[in-house]
C-alpha cells in the first residue's frame, strides 16, 4: 500500500496525518522530521504494549531517548491521579519544551497523554499513534484532549493540536471485533453529517469493511479524517456551530453512556443508537423523510451496532442527563439533526416531548 | 480619578484592562458587559478576604449567582490538589461554559484560578481582579496561568487569556510594604527592557511612588500593563524571542528563588537582584556601559530591593539551576541582556565563566 498523507491546516498549528500499513517503526522518522527534540515519553496501555515495542524501536532509531509510561487499560486512567503520575515521569526525565509525548493506543491513552502534553510547561509536542479505529478516525484528530471528573466525562481538558498523527492500519488486525465495530459508528456519522457519497460507499462496502480489507480501511480512515479536518479547520475551538456538527448522535449517546455507567456500551455503540434517535427526532420535526433514517439503520445493523436505547433505562433520567450535558447552555435541549443525507444543523430549543417520543 | 482603560489586542481573545480607584464593586458591571453567564465562582485567599466582599456584592448586583472558594494564603496553593478542589467546586455548581471564574488576589490566586478556568470544560471565562502590585503589572496580564510541581514552579500550566482585568488601586492601600516594593521590581524591569523614558519617570518619582500616590500608581500601572500588552500581542505563546524579553533578570531570579527555597525572597526581590546580575553580565560582554547598571542599582536601592545574590548561596548550585531552567533548551545558559537603556536581546550561549563572574 502507498503511504497517504493528509494535511490539517491550522496556521502555525498545522500538521500531517499519515496512513500507512505495517510500518509502525517509521513513526520515529515521521517524528524526527517534525521535531528537534532529544527525548520522548511514550505513553501506552497493557493492551497495546506488544505493538509499542515497534514504536519504541522507531523512536530510538530516530535519536529520541525514550522513557516509557505503561498504564493499565481502561477509562479509569483518564484521571487527575494518572495525569499527576505522568507529570512526575516528565519531570523525572527531565523533559524540556522540545520533549515529545507519544500516545500509542486508543482514545483513552490519546486523551490522557494529550492533556498532560497540553499542560506540561504550558504545552509540549504531542505525537498521536492511534491503534483503534475510533482513535484513528476521531479522537486523535482535532486537538481535543482531556480527563474525566467524577461529575463528567472530559470535564477537565484543553485544545492541543498534535505535532502529527501516525496511523498504521496494521494495528487494526488485532483489534477485538466489538472495538472495531464501535469505531465504524463514527465513520458512518461522517457520511450522514457531511458526505452522502461517502455514506453510499460505506453501504456498498460492508463486506470488505468487515473483512478489514486494508485498501478499504485506508480509504474510509482517510476520508473520515479529511472530513473531520475540514470541520476543525473552520472552527478549531468549537466557538461557532460548525464543529458542533461532529456531535451528531452524541447528546443521546452521552445519556446512554451515563445510564449504562460507561461500561455497558462502548462509545461508538452509544453513538450508533444516538444517531438513530436524532434521525427519528429530525423526522418528527419534519426535517427529513423516514428513508434517511432507514438507510442509517440498515448500515448500522450490518455493522452489528445498536439502533435504540435499552428499554430498561428510565426516559426521565435520560432527559435529565441531556439537559445537564456539558454542551447544553441554560439547561435547554440542543441537538444536531440531519436535514438531508450528508447535511446537519444545530437546533437549540427542541421540545422535550419530541425527545421523549423518540426514546419511548 | 478617572477610570483608564487599556486594550490588549489578540483577535478573538482581545480584552480590556481597566484601572480604577475605590470602585471594586464595579467589577460586576465590568464582567456583565463582557459575559452572558448566570453564575460565577470567586476564588480568593484569607489575606484578601475583606476586599472580596465588595467583589461579591458587585457580581451579585450584576446578576451573577456567585459561589465562593476561600483558600489559605501562600504559594502552596498552586498545587494539583487545590486545583482538584476547585474543579469539584465548579462541578458542584454546576458550572457551564459561560460560568465565570473570578480571581481576586495576588499572583498565586490568579495563576491557580486561571489554570482551573483554562482546563475546565476546555476553557471557561476568567476575570482577573488583582490586588497586589505584582499581579496588577505582571501576572494578571498576558494569559500565563499555572500551578507548581515539586520539581518546578509553574511546570503545569497553560495559556488562557482572561475575559478582562479589573484593577482597583485602592486595594494597594493595605498591601504590606515588602509586597509593594516587590511589585516595583517588575515595574523597573519594563523601563529597562522597553522604555528609557519610563525608567527616567520612575527615577524622578521615587517619593510619590513610595507614598503610594494614587495618580502616580495609576500612571506606572497603566504604562507597565501597556508595555507588557504590546509584547504579548506580538508573541502570545512565547514562540519567538519577543515575549522572552519579559524574562529579563528572571533566569538568575529563579536560581535565587530555588536557593532560598521559595520563601527567603519574594519574587520581585529575586528579580531585582537578577536584573543587576544580568546587567553586569551585559557589561562583561561589552553590550552596555557601567552607568546603565548603576542607574538600575540606584533605583532598586531607593525602592529597598536587593541588588545581589546572598553570599551564602553556592555558585555551583545557582549555575546548575540555571542550566535546568524550564526555558533553557539542551542545558545551555540563556539570558536576556540589556543592549541600551530601554532595549534588551536574548543571548543563547553565554559562557559559564561570565555567569559565574557576576555571581561571585
Amino acid at each position: 500500500m502507498n503511504e497517504s498523507t493528509l494535511r490539517v491546516n491550522l496556521g502555525e498549528r498545522s500538521y500531517d496525518i499519515v496512513v500507512t500499513e505495517n510500518a509502525l517503526h517509521q513513526c520515529g522518522a515521521f517524528a524526527r522530521a517534525r521535531s528537534a527534540g532529544k527525548r520522548a515519553l511514550m505513553v501506552t496501555d497493557t493492551n497495546v504494549n506488544p505493538l509499542s515495542a515497534f514504536v519504541h524501536a522507531g523512536l530510538d532509531a530516530a535519536g529520541f531517548r525514550t522513557a516509557f509510561a505503561l498504564r493499565p487499560a481502561g477509562e479509569a486512567q483518564k484521571s487527575l491521579a494518572t495525569a499527576a503520575e505522568l507529570y512526575d515521569a516528565l519531570a523525572d526525565m527531565p523533559a524540556d519544551r522540545n520533549t515529545l509525548v507519544v500516545a500509542v493506543g486508543g482514545g483513552v491513552i490519546g486523551d490522557l497523554a494529550g492533556f498532560v502534553a497540553a499542560t506540561y510547561a504550558r504545552g509540549i509536542p504531542l505525537l498521536m499513534v492511534p491503534t483503534t479505529l475510533l482513535a484513528m478516525v476521531d479522537s486523535s484528530v482535532g486537538g481535543k484532549v482531556g480527563i474525566n471528573h467524577p461529575k463528567g466525562k472530559n470535564l477537565i481538558g484543553a485544545f492541543h493540536q498534535p505535532l502529527g498523527v501516525f496511523i498504521d492500519i496494521g494495528t487494526l488486525a488485532t483489534l477485538p471485533d466489538r472495538e472495531f465495530r464501535s469505531g465504524l459508528a463514527e465513520v458512518v456519522k461522517y457520511g450522514v453529517i457531511l458526505d452522502a457519497g461517502f455514506f453510499e460507499y460505506l453501504e456498498q462496502s460492508v463486506e470488505s469493511i468487515l473483512d478489514r480489507d486494508p485498501e478499504t480501511l485506508r480509504r474510509i480512515i482517510l476520508r473520515s479524517c479529511e472530513l473531520k479536518a475540514r470541520i476543525v479547520e473552520q472552527d478549531e475551538r468549537e466557538l461557532t456551530d460548525v464543529r458542533a456538527k461532529l456531535n451528531y448522535g452524541h447528546t443521546f449517546a452521552h445519556a446512554f453512556e451515563t445510564a449504562g455507567g460507561y461500561s455497558y456500551w462502548l462509545h461508538g455503540e452509544a453513538v450508533a443508537a444516538g444517531m438513530i434517535c436524532a434521525s427519528r427526532l429530525a423526522e418528527r420535526r419534519g426535517l427529513i423523510a423516514p428513508e434517511i433514517t432507514d438507510r442509517q439503520i440498515a448500515l448500522l445493523n450490518a455493522f452489528g451496532l445498536p439502533i435504540a436505547a435499552e428499554k430498561t433505562w428510565p426516559v426521565d433520567a435520560l432527559i435529565l442527563t441531556m439537559r445537564r450535558d456539558k454542551k447544553s447552555v441554560g439547561g435547554k435541549l440542543r441537538f444536531v439533526l440531519p436535514t438531508a443525507l450528508g447535511e446537519v444543523a444545530l437546533f437549540g430549543d427542541v421540545p422535550e416531548a419530541d425527545a421523549r417520543a423518540v426514546l419511548d
